[in-house]
């Protein structure tokens, strides 16, 4: 669960999302509308193209950097099972070079390089071409293209940049005979699947922490802040699901597509992958919900605090005003000494006191009707 | 329908959810991501493994606790039904052990040991795996997995702690000549899922208790902590339904799968226990509708106990601020002997009485005012 | 459209959904979890059971009430069409007789005794078995369910208690060569069924005549209780909708079955059925988009009602309170006698009028601005 | 686009809603629960029927009002194409003999005379029955049913009252050699449907209208009235999607049909016309979306203004409440003669002008106070 | 992303959008209701007729202008594949014409003409009619039908103004030997139907820029006009997504359809144009999506807004009417002369710094009073 360092959090949030939302939103293609199909136009500012190999059978393992599809050539028929892992998308002639190599379709290879697809497979005549998205391993939710061919006898995979999830199944390839390296290349591919679609889970755990925080702020802090950080949080759920619900689509393609590539052993790993797809998008939906839930809670408490505002203003202000009215009234002027019909409480002996008196007995009935309302204190119906 | 004691019902309550959260929230995955599928890994808080068997003849009965593999072997060919019951899942060998003996595929052994599958029917070569999830007894809504592989004479379930909603069954196998001792496998495992569903009821009984106190105290005490128990509710039905709603796909895929390993008899007992699910889901969803009716409830009952508020306030203030005035108004002191034009009404003779009754006039017109628009007594529209 | 006596309808009502809700909160559920399938276990409060039959040709028609089980042997093969209709469920001994007699299926008697099923069809070797429910005549919403088994030449009802809408079909059957009489049991099956379904409608008129009251009370009496009766309203549906939707199904499957028990003729008569339980929904679901658009129109009133009173209250405070403010400070008591900076406006010839224009003409300017923004009167942007 | 006359359109407008609202609501059943299917009841409101025939082939046309049953006889074997146009639903006699010359089933026949079936087509073995919802042409939503069988060489139509949206169709089948008089009872049938669909427009081209007088509404008059309208149109909408919804299903079942009545040919056409329906469906889908559009719209404007009131107040309030209290303070009469502790500002030489003076610099400090949080003016953050 | 020019943008996109309303709202219908299908009614406002022609082999190209129905008949054979580019549709005689040459059925021509049509798909014996929707490349939201018929060897398209987002195609066109020039007609109908596709995602981009300034907005300056803004984006994303969502099942209707017009090469592009039709609909989602947190978000502002106001109000009205009522108090001008009773505070030593005190003393409790309650400063919570 990779979060971001403690220094400047959210002014480092905010630089994050502004530009992830610039390739969240808008739809970055680099293409004009109209043009020709099965075109590859690198994006300008693509990485390098590296293309690294891994070429193993049960008990044989070579591993190459940085090779050229000459290379490859010659490899190919030493190993059962040969991986060409590429890196970077800028060469589009060497990526036009593997695709006469591997037969990969040109629309394809356009798909490849445009990096903006959706999780989807594609079933070709040599060959499947599947597209998954792979969760960025630096806490945010920013997702990159894995590009996945799976022939007879090898997976080639495009991703625009260097680092990824993968690290751990090029570790389980360099263990002798075990399961990876007893299987075909449709293993490779459901392992490299797998290890995708595991990689989101972190990141989940992450949005659950993060609303469980949540959940204690619209208790101890309702501010509006809150609701801008809801609001921030609903639309990550929204791209996330956006990101994973397709991939459950494509694994299920996948396990009834019958090419031939793909053997009922592997179909039965790729149902358990499956499950997993499915469990992320029932938690995604549960969170959302919760989010919405807490909306409502923040709103009502919002509207219970705008209730208990109203109430302290309201007793304070009924409470007095009758009685400032009644100090105004012995404030009066009129001339007692014209006549004894002006003012003559104010000749009273008791006359004061007979005011104060008045005002403590408005006083107290005022607040004996709030408490009777259940505006102050309990009030009589919770006896 | 069992509830937690009274003492200290709501700080066990946050407790439970606090516990009951950290299992909902979050992916709980014992594996890193990428790693080998198929590989056991036991949880480290697991329970040691135990494993009893009941082996059975419709005349016939044998229980004994905590056996090994190998006495399964011989006991597996003395009688046409086993069931093998295997509590705790921390000894994973004995797990493997298990596995090996009865064909059970690894996948679905790392299922059983992960014990975070939603619920769910395979269909392997030798048997039917099934996840089913135990609401548990202590009346909170954690539920704990039950793994159920049936195969031919056999059935294995797989649970992580002791305790469960079984024994019912337990004690129905012990009577000679019943139906359950008179059938095969197939309808053991049937009984078990039975029983794993019919256990849900009393815990919706318990929500369903919950909602009639809500919707009791949204008239009497619609205070914020309402909405915060809604909350937790809401929560709560969304768990359950998370939890339930597999389980209608599960028996449906269970009725028309076609291994021979679950006959025609007992596929109508599957249909009736379908029903019950069915009948879940609905309670569920009934549950959830009253909960956002609930919601509105309080909602406008908050707006219109600000009305009320507001209401008070502005006759109270309407009333007496305008008298204030003219009391004000005659505490002037404008200097009477400069000029006659200076507060006349200060001299007159009934200048205080006046003054008494513009007030008295005032404020009740305002009274009637404030009837005839209904904010004081029932006002002239209802007459 | 049976409306409850006038005397006291409000305690009444409260009474009746009270227990209608103990019926439809919970689960109700007489047996264990875990207990036995096909085991008939009688309510304790069920009601004894009788055997009423009707046995009849085109042509004949003989009424037997309370007969035993072997008066239904000797009579079942003179007549080629017979009705035998139960009421009660406590004499469980007595309903399996009847299950050997007629060959109904264990699982669909457990159904019949637990009373609490959905509705819904089943198909067994020997007959079909259907479940509808009966809307209680008595006004409220309350169901009792219907068990219908269909044979050859035979139809076996079960309901828990005596009172119910089928007395239009016993009197149908009491006139010689109708339709009725000239059909089979599958016709008088499809009798039976298309009563029970239009006995919905009077209960659904009640519910429309009661939202016409709650349309006109938005206008004229906007308060709280509103509210509550709304929640109730939909509450009430939300049980209509669940109770009437599960019928949609079940007459589909029985149109579509196959068992040969019912002939295409009156396969044309369950299409008509169908389409009266589509227009209930139908009905069922309007109303609850209605109740919805009345909460909507409910709050916006008490939003209106609220902006309402603060305008006043905003306008009779916002002129006071500045005019209250001059004749204070004209009632300041600084010692004109010690310099002439201290007020000298009480010395003047015209102060007192001076003041009292000044408090016109702020008071003038304060009520032409509210004026201004429509607050007053209809405002200037009317004009 | 039929509005109704400009004369009070308000009273107007409620007594056609009330009359709508009497037939939408309620069931309007004339039969009673559990009574005889198939048998004709007439309304006792129904207008007398009177048979009108057309009679035609591509080059010839026979029109004839009010004939008998035993004219059709003649008539029929006379030309390819019959169109018997029937008008009024009382003498049930009458409708019964064309059911007989024309085996219309007993069923259809109960449908045509209930008068209140959804659109919808059943297959009989004759002939199509279908049934369609004319809007009424004066501007209000009620609808009238026309029902419509289809057999070889004829069409016979039934519809409550005489006036409908037909009289375009009975135009053009004047006109020889058109298409309409080439083509077969299918074509005519099709015709009929196509102007009953096309009529709706109008409808809903009116409510468009409304639309946009409300969408002005809400910014300048956002009064109680504006939701209390919405409400009735969002009524409206509910309406009009339920008497349009079946349609789409009525025209889509009878393109897939294959009762060989209906020539590829008219599926053609029928498709086309489904098209409409599709469009409608549409269109009032959007105009609800509109709707609940409008009323967030009105809801936030009206926080708005209650915002504004309470800014208004609140910025008066805070400003005179303290310089009041200053204003009140020095009108203390603490007795100055006894010590010089009580009161001195007043014997200073410019305690008044200090006076004055606090009060103008809290009063400016205040609004100063407000223009910073942007109450008053346009605030600093703007600039 | 053509935006409109910065010269008073507002007053431009109210004239637009007026203008976009009236096409969208209504129904635009030329025909009368219940006129007779398949005749072809020319709009009035409709511009001429301009027939333009493309024919191509890989290797030639001839591109004519304003060509007649004869020299299209000459072309024909002289080219394997041919573009018919007709724009204007007023000549009707003229559209008919090329009906008769290409056998266009004459319901697709009155399709073609009435130019309302959802996009849509249809299989015609001799051709296939597509209906896309362009975006206008105006920046605005309105759309043009683009009605495509694809026969064995020609493409004939219809649009009602000249301009369109097709001309990079008529530019590849031009280019010898390129996959557009290699291809038959479907890959050019494919390319143009490519080409409308692409043209929506500026203007999704245009929106999606437009909620990004609204994000701001909510924070910075949510007043009513904003609301008014996300009304109006709300009801352009809903015009959006209808216009959009048809082209969806259009093209999976064309890649699934059998005439043999279209070849599986051009299935693989249709396909990819698929996706990014699915991608257009999913942004649309996510924006609506966007739309309503956005609402919430402002709702919630605004209501922090109201309790910051009433927070002010609340605290200096309640702070200062006891404080007034003080001064009131001491102003009171009961006759000390009379009695020591009334009001000796007047006459103590140290009665006015008494009352400063009291007074002092009352406002520095309620001070701290409303800081523990969290209204002033941070309060004690957050410590």
């Amino acid at each position: 669960m990779a979060e971001p360092p403690p220094t400047a959090p959210d002014s480092r949030r905010k630089t994050l999302t502004r530009r992830a939302k610039q390739k969240r939103f808008g739809s970055n293609r680099a293409e004009a509308p109209g043009s020709s199909p099965g075109l590859l136009i690198a994006d300008p500012d693509a990485v390098p193209t590296v293309i690294n190999i891994v070429a193993y059978s049960p008990a044989e393992i070579l591993e190459r950097q940085n090779v050229s599809p000459d290379d490859i050539v010659k490899l190919r028929d030493q190993y059962p099972c040969l991986w060409v892992d590429v890196h970077g998308l800028r060469d589009v002639k060497l990526i036009e070079q593997l695709g006469t190599l591997f037969a990969l379709h040109p629309l394809a290879l356009e798909d490849v390089v445009s990096s903006r697809q959706r999780a989807k497979v594609e079933e070709y005549p040599h060959n499947l071409f599947m597209v998954a998205r792979m969760i960025n391993s630096s806490g945010t939710l920013e997702t990159e293209q894995l590009s996945i061919f799976i022939g007879k006898g090898y997976v080639v995979t495009f991703q625009a940049t260097p680092g990824d999830c993968l690290d751990q199944i090029r570790a389980r390839l360099r263990k002798d005979h075990t399961r990876i390296r007893n299987s075909g290349a449709d293993y490779l591919a459901y392992a490299l699947l797998d290890a995708v679609v595991d990689a989101y889970f972190p990141a989940l755990d992450a949005i659950s922490t993060k609303f469980e925080e949540l959940e204690d702020a619209v208790v101890h802090r309702p501010d509006n802040e809150f609701v801008s950080e809801l609001h921030h949080m609903k639309h990550d759920l929204l791209t996330f699901r956006r990101e994973i619900w397709p991939h459950r689509d494509m694994i299920s393609v996948l396990i009834r597509q019958e090419s031939g590539l793909i053997s009922d052993q592997t179909d039965l790993f790729l149902r358990d992958c499956y499950d997993h797809v499915v469990q992320l998008v029932e938690m995604v939906e549960t969170y959302r919900e919760i989010a919405s839930g807490l909306l409502d809670l923040y709103l009502s408490s919002l509207s219970n605090r705008m209730n208990e505002i109203m109430k302290v203003l309201t007793i304070i202000a009924t409470i007095f005003i009758p009685l400032g009215f009644i100090a105004s009234l012995y404030g009066m002027n009129f001339d007692r000494s014209i006549s004894p019909w002006n003012m003559p409480e104010l000749g009273w002996r008791y006359g004061y006191p007979f005011a104060l008196g008045l005002m403590t007995a408005i006083g107290l009935g005022l607040v004996y009707y709030f408490w009777r309302k259940g505006w102050i204190g309990r009030g009589p119906r919770k006896r």
